[in-house]
């Protein structure tokens, strides 16, 4: 099957719902993807992530660059068959892990050199490698290669990073095979407007599959990275998904979903699942607080997770408090499993025309 | 249900298979009992254990004890309504870890105090509280409280401590409510065979609804475990259970079976997994090995667990490389149902009389 979006319906709102179709099935939007960085999503099999009601996952390129390496995962059936998921996969170019991770990285017209931040060995990310690598991996969905800007960063600095993550998109179109991968370019422009403009102006006439508002979420306010994403969308074409980067928490899944956004990816739900902290509809919950200890009820009433169904906060707690696998375990089933359904709700809230309704009461069950 | 023992068969070699009712269900044996120290094997869910096909699985009583504490088990439906297993569950009495985990361990006739290894705060156990938490706990089997002998000893004291352990023995049967509860007692005497006669004969005077092996596989030569296993066993009745506890590797289950004991339990399986050393017919597996890193064949050919069914040894080599969550989950899935495939096995043997061929073939596989 080869890679399509059809957007199904626009709210009055600006948030939309569509499908995408990719080489391994189908996924709708708006979607959040749970973050499998090493090729598996920490600690869940395929099998729960689909009881869940993931559709999507992401994986990085940069981690399986360096272990076990792209090769290897390509002659044991690319990340489908290496990690037992049979659904969409998408990967990033290894851009952002490369400047956030590494050491000793230098960028010239040709691409990234960096240290491995496992055992120091030098590599070479290029537009060219990273779309080859990730053809290797195969996934249905690959990124182009950008630089991503630091923040906060002077205009100069960040037009000639654009300019250059552009090139490298250009080389990054060319370099693509016509195999049914879709390739997303990638926005930058940093936390200026009429950079961001140009920037989606460059990109979309290069002509990509998807487009991603990269950059964003690295530190700066809350209320910056939203004029930057209401900013950058509407130069967006109607007719391709787009997907914000590495955001991020349930408010913002909200507002990027307001503005139009389709697709999401961030560690937040995983990761904080992992340090004890649960989403619920009223807020987080901070599983090691004491007035926990005796409690019998589920994380959260109503969720219809394994987690809430089978166990009770005192006994998430006990397993927290020992540093039991199983409380990582529970806690991210729980955490995905919110975030699923925060986006399905969303999905559904489109559909009938109603997400300005949905909006208030996802922050009314908060307040 | 009360508590009841059926021997169904008896094989010519002395190994033998029986049917063990609980008021949590039944299990058949001879048994494998994962371990669950804290209210949790390792990784797994109770649904993860009952497709492996476990049975019973053992809870340890001076962990839970001392974290969450026995009160708050009980308030939270004991350990069957706090860790959602609602099979049988097996409670040792906590005495084993005093002697193994704790400083500053007193004993006296009338228990023993120790120095929490968590926080350092004294607690004792004696006989009685040690039954009292064990009710509380909930557990369809619980053991006596006894002295596990260190080795070596002379045996002037062994004969001592031994005569303490059925002092308290007694004193647990005493304590002891009807509460459809099973309490096993449990014979030590080291490493000399007069000592274990005689400490099977005073343990089964007092009376209980099994007996076990304690203080082996502490240190000695493997000879001398199973010489203490065949001397002991001959003296226990035949319509009661045998356990031998914290014992062990497959050769060894494979030993005590032809011995005539019915029950073990072991960190092993699920301790090497988390440490990447699998289980085979073949012998160990240490996944970590070089020669498993493209290696796209299962951990095990022709085995039915979720792991091997679904993943290569190269993708279990990556996920153990690289510290994954999932790959102590996976090991421990694979390790445990080699565990309680052996027994089936074995049960299905001594069913046929044909466990000497049995015990060939598993000896065969693995030279």
């Amino acid at each position: 099957m080869r890679f399509g979006f059809g957007l199904k319906k626009k709210d009055k709102t600006g948030a939309r719902s569509g499908r995408v179709t990719t080489a391994h099935g189908e996924f709708t939007t708006p979607v959040f993807m749970p973050v499998g960085t090493r090729a598996s999503v920490k600690g869940l099999t395929p099998e729960e992530l689909k009881e869940i009601g993931v559709e999507i996952i992401l994986a990085n390129t940069y981690h399986l660059y360096l272990r076990p390496g792209h090769e290897l995962v390509k002659n044991l059936g690319g990340l489908h068959g290496f990690m037992h998921w049979d659904g969409p996969v998408l990967t990033d170019s290894g851009g952002f892990q490369v400047f956030s991770l590494c050491k000793l990285r230098k960028i010239t017209e040709e691409g990234v050199s960096f240290s491995s931040h496992l055992d120091g060995t030098r590599y070479m990310l290029t537009p060219e490698n990273a779309v080859d690598i990730q053809e290797a991996l195969g996934a249905d969905i690959i990124m182009t290669l950008d630089e991503c800007t630091p923040y906060p960063a002077d205009h100069e600095y960040v037009k000639n990073s654009m300019e250059l993550t552009h090139r490298w998109a250009k080389r990054c179109r060319d370099a693509k095979k016509d195999n049914g991968q879709a390739l997303f370019g990638i926005i930058q422009g940093g936390m200026y407007r009429d950079l961001r403009k140009e920037s989606a102006r460059s990109i979309i006439e290069i002509g990509f599959d998807g487009y991603a508002l990269g950059g964003l979420s690295v530190g700066e306010e809350k209320g910056l990275m939203q004029e930057m994403v209401a900013s950058t969308v509407e130069y967006l074409p109607e007719d391709a998904p787009r997907y914000l980067m590495g955001v991020g928490t349930p408010e913002d899944l909200v507002f990027g979903v307001e503005m139009g956004v389709d697709m999401f990816d961030c560690v937040m739900p995983t990761r904080n699942a992992r340090n004890g902290t649960l989403f619920t509809r009223q807020g987080k919950l901070v599983i090691k607080n004491a007035q926990y200890e005796k409690d019998p009820g589920p994380v959260e009433d109503g969720c219809g997770c394994y987690a809430c169904r089978n166990y009770s906060r005192a006994y998430l707690r006990h397993l927290f408090m020992a540093g039991e696998i199983l409380a990582s375990r529970l806690n991210t089933v729980h955490n995905l499993y919110y975030y699923t359904a925060l986006m399905k709700g969303m999905r559904e809230a489109i559909a009938g025309e109603r997400f300005a309704e949905f909006k208030r009461e996802f922050y009314a069950a908060r307040s």
